[in-house]
């Protein structure tokens, strides 16, 4: 099926929604492009991105896990010490993700200067 | 700004992450797919893109319009006759969605394999 082909089957979308959906998710794109920078401990990605409560990094990052994204290691030492890194198939994510949000940076000024001329056209 | 500094700040996050919603959307990805094809009438993309409402797909179109991605040509002939098309703003994120959206589908045995392990070490 290629992509074009894309459609709502009832209330179901197809699979690849969903990835999507993960990988472009407010705090998705954010972990995915923080780890391309290398492995971060649980409270290095959450000081790193900010805002983020500890629930939705947690949530965000069994998301990324389950998906095959991220990989979760857990050194059995004390005090218990984690480290989550991207796997293969997370880097290609990420790196895609990345150059898109790379390109919304690069071309907010036409996309503001488009918002003000539709809304002034509708004054 | 970096992308890896983006940050929520408070309620309001950074301008980008809207456009990143608006191009990553359920509707966005599948008008802007479509669209890379050539320009539509509004009855065309919503028979291509399948079970989108009118007023869903009106919105989407509305909100990609405004910000400068899609082009809405209203010719002045009756019947009217409306064509949307790609802007050069919206080609270049329709070819950057459609290869993230692209990669997804490529990648999805994979992801669907990391799900059925992350599930059985957990049942």
């Amino acid at each position: 099926m290629a992509v074009s082909d894309w459609r709502i089957d009832g209330e179901a979308m197809c699979p690849y929604r969903l990835v999507l959906e993960h990988v472009t998710s407010r705090w998705g794109v954010l972990v995915l492009i923080r780890l391309l920078e290398g492995p971060h401990r649980f409270s290095e990605l959450r000081r790193a991105i900010g805002r983020v409560s500890e629930k939705m990094l947690t949530q965000t990052l069994q998301t990324l896990e389950r998906d095959g994204l991220v990989h979760r290691d857990a050194k059995p030492v004390i005090p218990p010490r984690v480290d989550y890194s991207l796997t293969e198939l997370g880097r290609e994510a990420a790196e895609q993700v990345r150059a898109l949000a790379g390109w919304t940076e690069r071309r907010m000024a036409e996309v503001e200067r488009a918002r003000r001329a539709y809304d002034e056209a509708r004054a």
